[in-house]
């Protein structure tokens, strides 16, 4: 923090570009990226806007840094050991696994980045990424059905489709400490490989 | 359409109230409810904004429209008969068809529906309407696991969470026509209750 802000009694102890970086993923999340304004950033932040970008070249800088948290952190489960050995199904199951608990760690940047539509350059480069994320998965997918894993009828597209679907559904209601989410991951796993609904018996 | 409209040449033919509610949905959809101007919605009809005060008091009215006719094909689920007789796992199965097909037949609307984050009367009418509906099936859903209708571990208010979302995320990825989605409504109900991914054998 710079003297100038200490001064000005801020309402929110900044430790630099990663407390700057989260107050902006909030503000994102709350007005929508093209609605915020760096004025609205430093205001929350409290700090002045020469003081911001000290640390970022602006609103888009931000962006980028936000959606590149998450996406780093997505594509680090793909790379983890349990997801690149092991049979396709195996592997599947340890990726929703991974990608609740990273949804569930990085819940801000998550959700802006499933917000992302793709007006400006960074959330294009955001959006081919996750697109290949996606695909990814959807490989791994097909891999399964060929492997005969998965049962009969189940059409790849459309379960690599619902499977991301019913992931990406839980920024909508999760918040931490939520109760009955201690154990979300498995049960995300869970509902994915057995049902939201399994029939008993 | 009037005879001033008829007279400018209309972009796109005009049927009266249901089809510039068409027209107005698919403005919210793509511009942002906001963002969209009486001004926008006459140019998108191809009709004076006299004509269109004619068949709407205003944008809320058609915002109001739109989000009835969602919620109306959404809640005549709930009341068909299969729905309100027969075991609750049959009628959850009933009702996650069902809803996956009003969501395929009023695509836009449901989409719409779906967006509303509360900022007019008429939106927070619509959350408040979401809400009861997500109640009645979260409901049936204890319901089904009081009644050991359901493999026992699975907790009824995650399990209606995960039920809706993905459910609702179908309107990310589907439109009209597209491949592998001739039986999108057994093939999201299997999921529901066999599982996205269920293991072989």
């Amino acid at each position: 923090m710079t003297t100038e802000a200490a001064g000005r009694r801020v309402r929110r102890p900044s430790g630099g570009a990663a407390s700057l970086l989260e107050v902006a993923v909030a503000e994102f999340n709350t007005r929508g990226y093209d609605a915020t304004s760096m004025e609205d950033l430093s205001r929350a932040a409290g700090i002045t806007k020469s003081s911001f970008y000290h640390h970022f070249t602006g609103k888009e800088a931000l962006l980028r840094a936000a959606l590149e948290r998450a996406l780093s952190g997505l594509f680090g489960v793909l790379d983890e050991p349990a997801a690149t050995t092991g049979t396709p199904l195996a592997r599947l199951r340890h990726i929703v696994r991974g990608q609740v608990a990273v949804l569930q760690r990085d819940l801000p940047y998550v959700t802006l980045l499933l917000r992302v539509r793709g007006n400006t350059e960074s959330e294009r480069w955001a959006l081919a990424r996750r697109r290949a994320f996606d695909a990814q998965i959807a490989a791994l997918v097909k891999e399964a059905v060929a492997a005969g894993e998965i049962r009969p009828g189940v059409e790849p597209a459309l379960a690599a489709r619902l499977l991301s679907g019913l992931v990406n559904s839980v920024v909508e209601w999760y918040r931490p400490g939520r109760p009955g989410t201690a154990n979300l991951p498995d049960d995300v796993a869970r509902a994915v490989f057995e049902g939201i609904l399994p029939a008993a018996g």
